[in-house]
């Protein structure tokens, strides 16, 4: 599978993709929530030869993500200074190393949507080509020990179907959630070699909320009882799903849109079928969420070294 | 107004409710989100007298709140230190002068569910009375002069109507979005009195995105014209709406639900009619932003100041 990726690499470039004939009218384009735009900075020279992007909720982490990159790479800044390319605002943080540039989205799929608009023209703009993205998350699994790490199938909603809706102009416009299955796979391959963690390939629900909306007891609003949730987490386990989380529909729609290869890759830190509230030490926790990093840090370099061999 | 409301607090103290019967069976509950927790933190001591809660979207602009409130309220910390009460987690920050809670919520509807679903569990845990809770925030204006103020009337939704959905076990529960019409009232009066910027009461259109889900051309895809777009706006316009942002109608429905007396202080960074960009110069949008801070930060004095008459 390595070789044919990486011949498609060589021999048919994909770029990144934006849909919208307005912009070749712009004069520039400022990516507002980055602070950054095409007329105060030089986006092919800053970005051009990006070929990863991971992407994950907390700045912290995404920020941890670039160290350990570096250091995976083998090219750890002597200082260990990864300045924040986004500095100019609190919106987002974005980091990068070598090819790969890490970026912060915040939680739920309109904080996520917007990043991904400005993310995707930032690319389309440094003119990038076959780029991969992964989402680097946390979730709530349901049956599955925690700390097993999901690479997710399709994307689904609150009633289980693989779709996201976007709303147009007041009317719903419905997107597939497709991801890139023979990459899910290739990251699955990479768990195995790798041998640290469980990992499973399976459907992740994508939700608007984190408390009523997942079925938790613990909100300060909740009109259900334990039944009423166990239920309808386990209509959830019966169509697929594996675990829960708030943005990858959004991120699998617009990855789609753009060409972008991508997948999601979340860690469960707890079973949504045991409880509600995260009551692991802080430390374990913490090594839970390394481990989509370790994940995805393995398939970077492996595929990093694949290509240094095919160059 | 001001005597009748301060007759109200003294009178008939409100608490901050919770509906949830689950939440007495918790042993201990830990508000994830804020790395806070009933058996870890002392809540009542640390926040029983909170009165008034502004919360934000941008982290660094809660901080300089909180800073510009201390010196309004002569409250300064001789040293400037407002440590982050939420300093475990990068998901929201929290800060605290006198009796005045400030608190980001990144953006997004998903990303203030969370917080206010721990924020409502955190006052009422603390036994808080009384509670005012503001929304201080930017947005984009529908015929407004950049850095109008608009005080929310109404939330509605992308097509115009005074509803937030919330999905709960896969099937959609409409909610109310109002907010306090005398609170309203009275900041309108307090724009009056400081006399600084225009401020309007206003409905406010709640999206789930901010390019495609507010007409604006220039995200990494957009599927109509800049007709469309001109039409979607001006039909919003006839509907009353002032202003488009990202957070109020969940907001007004959760506060709405919890009894805390509610509104929501946006700032006008540009007139959609007239663009899509943030082109304004750094310090034009940080002078605007600025806006509902100076007007929530007079009224919360004002009030102190009527309250200690009445004391």
């Amino acid at each position: 599978m390595d070789s044919k990726d990486d011949k498609r690499d060589v021999s048919c470039s994909s770029p990144v993709c934006v849909h919208n004939p307005h912009l070749d009218a712009l004069k520039d384009d400022i990516l507002y929530h980055f602070s950054l735009g095409t007329a105060t900075h030089d986006l092919p020279a800053m970005f051009g030869d990006v070929k990863y992007v991971c992407v994950g909720g907390s700045p912290w982490r995404m920020k941890s993500f670039t160290e350990f990159i570096a250091a995976e790479l083998g090219m750890e800044n002597p200082k260990s200074e990864y300045p924040n390319i986004c500095a100019g605002t609190d919106r987002y943080a974005m980091y990068r190393v070598g090819p790969v540039l890490s970026v912060s989205h915040g939680m739920g799929i309109p904080s996520i949507a917007i990043m991904l608009h400005e993310l995707i023209k930032l690319l389309h703009h440094a003119q990038c080509k076959d780029v991969t993205i992964i989402r680097i998350g946390t979730s709530g699994g349901i049956g599955l020990e925690p700390g097993t790490v999901v690479v997710t199938k399709q994307s689904v909603d609150a009633t289980f179907l693989p779709k996201f809706e976007q709303v147009i102009l007041g009317k719903p416009v419905v997107r597939n959630t497709d991801l890139d299955q023979s990459l899910a796979e290739e990251l699955l391959q990479c768990s195995k070699e790798l041998n640290q963690f469980e990992t499973v390939i399976g459907n992740t629900m994508c939700t608007l909320d984190f408390y009523e909306g997942q079925a938790r007891l613990d909100g300060a609003f909740c009109s259900y009882s334990e039944k009423d949730k166990q239920d309808y987490l386990n209509k959830a386990s019966e169509a697929g799903v594996c675990n829960i989380e708030m943005e990858s529909s959004v991120f699998a729609s617009m990855c789609k849109l753009s060409g972008l290869r991508a997948a999601v890759v979340c860690v469960t830190l707890l079973d949504r079928l045991k409880g509600d509230q995260l009551k692991s030490s802080h430390e374990v926790l913490h090594s839970f969420q390394q481990r989509p990093q370790k994940l995805v840090g393995y398939f970077i370099k492996k595929q990093l070294k694949a290509k240094a061999i095919l160059n």
